[in-house]
């Protein structure tokens, strides 16, 4: 065991606040890690204050890390010290259901063990993300770092970038389709990136005229304005997949009606019961797919950090330093980041 | 041009009684048929009496219809006269977008005609369906009668077996696979027939306990009470596919609940808004997907009938005699038929 230090909400309705804490020694297939990067997700938010119920404390969020191998266990053969690599969403799981065994780790049948906030399979300890100075990760779950990727930027890559690309991927996203992208936050303007590395024609709907010119910026070939009835209904039938970004509620049925027959529209940012109800005939007439999609495998993820470096892919960020992380979760939940805080972890030496 | 007769209802309040109306004289491409059997659907009667709101009157409906050519136009090459023949939902599309070209005429993105109630293509009549001694239709929507099949029993399968079908075939449901038929109507016990003879292990989810002999006997392997909370929870997690065929408002919650990851719940009954609402988290936490399937185009529906001849599949059905057309729609609307009234064309004429 060693000492760390990081980030941690005691309770609810407590600021995050500087602690130490134990690290375990590494155990033979285990890889010991000094962050350098870590961004920060809404769900840290959440976490932090146990809106999803779940929470456990004190509670250290922080799953989109990046840092440097400083040792490995006596098993480990995929990383050596030195080594740039990745840690996301995931640390651990029970590596033997259907669904482990097809890579498919995040929808592991024993639940996967979360990067914070749950026990441990080996000693039951609760897990403390990334908003500290180390992370101590079984070599499975860490992934390597290309070549060619800016640090800091890819930290994101590694649960928002895969929660946009391994959906993409998985219903066959390419040349010749059609996409729309709903929302332009950290998840919508990461989908924009990978349609269009994908060979996508591809339309940021947005609520707002404002972000169309940043939207061509990032991408986007066009961009339709989705409280514009009008635009709405010039759209009809012409979209091949929607890549649904938006995190509150919202109606889904007129973005199904953009939808060509066969069309897809896949919901990554959605948690919530679907209001106003979504009309089963804008499913069943044209045998549309109403699809979810959570992160991302393992082996997908490392795919998706080797296509970024391929395609110059990073995530948007504003550099964070990390005493003033309680002020950036109130920028995220007013949604004032482009497009993703990035805590720079030399801040928690200081 | 030349004299038909048939039931048809002249408002949406009115019964269906005896009328004589023209059918056209066969244009090259059409096929004349005399009609021998007619199932009778529940959209007949949504139909007849305008509660989609799209009905034209005088309203014919009847769209399971099985007969024999008597007339073929100068053009035809599929069928001959003498030839047993089936008629389904549609009678004619534009036959030139991208669904046509796919061979999924139902989803024509003109809009297909359908075999009542619509415009014709040609003169722009409405259309009359299958309550009929005749009916005139282009060959390419009119399908082969293959032998072994009982013709009247057949009927059917023109729209609850095609319906039952398609999304079986088109989701890929085979052996290995688990599948959920929900309700077991004249969809649902089609759906239990066709997802066993294409290898998977069938359970009927049903309200009612009293229904498992039955089940059983149509060839499901299980029955499961969807009432009883507790087979619900223990079917947690088990299921690849669902085919749910119930045409009211339901929870798919609890119902989505009994996929796995990567489960498909598919819809082919209900055309409401979904109420209580659909959990977006029961689609995302585990890559589920909730599909819709509308019948099936032409070219899958002669696979449907080669299908059942060979497996011998055909539907339930109680023979009806079309003088009692009206007191028949009041028992398809109480449950009140295992599983498809069956109008004998004979008892037109009498």
């Amino acid at each position: 065991m060693y000492t760390a230090i990081g980030y941690a909400a005691q309770t609810p309705t407590s600021p995050l606040l500087p602690m130490s804490f134990e690290r375990r020694s590494p155990r033979a297939d285990d890889v010991a890690i000094e962050i350098l990067y870590c961004g920060v997700c809404h769900s840290d938010i959440h976490q932090a204050r146990n809106e999803w119920g779940i929470a456990v404390y004190p509670l250290m969020p922080g799953h989109e890390i990046v840092g440097r191998v400083t040792a490995v266990g006596a098993n480990v053969s995929k990383h050596k010290v030195g080594d740039l690599v990745g840690v996301g969403c995931m640390v651990d799981s029970c590596r033997e259901c259907q669904a482990c065994a097809k890579d498919l780790e995040q929808y592991c049948l024993a639940g996967p063990t979360m990067t914070y906030a749950t026990p441990d399979r080996v000693d039951g300890s609760n897990t403390m993300g990334g908003y500290s100075n180390s992370i101590v990760v079984s070599e499975h779950f860490v992934l390597r770092m290309p070549h060619g990727l800016d640090l800091a930027s890819a930290a994101p890559l590694l649960c928002a970038g895969i929660t946009t690309y391994s959906p993409l991927k998985h219903h066959g996203v390419g040349p010749g389709h059609k996409v729309g992208i709903l929302g332009m936050g950290g998840l919508g303007h990461m989908g924009i990136k990978f349609a269009k590395a994908l060979g996508a024609e591809v339309t940021l709907f947005t609520r707002s005229a404002a972000k169309a010119e940043e939207a061509r910026r990032q991408g986007a070939d066009h961009v339709i304005v989705s409280s514009d009835a009008e635009q709405m209904r010039a759209a009809a039938g012409r979209f091949d997949f929607l890549l649904d970004t938006i995190p509150v509620q919202h109606d889904l049925n007129p973005y199904l009606d953009t939808l060509t027959f066969d069309g897809v529209h896949i919901l990554v940012g959605l948690i919530e019961p679907v209001e106003p109800p979504l009309h089963a005939a804008n499913l069943v007439l044209k045998r549309r797919v109403l699809a979810g999609s959570l992160i991302g495998g393992i082996a997908e993820t490392q795919e998706m950090l080797d296509f970024s470096a391929e395609h110059g892919i990073t995530c948007d960020i504003e550099m964070l330093d990390i005493r003033s992380i309680n002020e950036a979760f109130e920028r995220v939940i007013a949604g004032d980041v482009k497009y993703r805080f990035v805590i720079d972890m030399t801040t928690l030496k200081a």
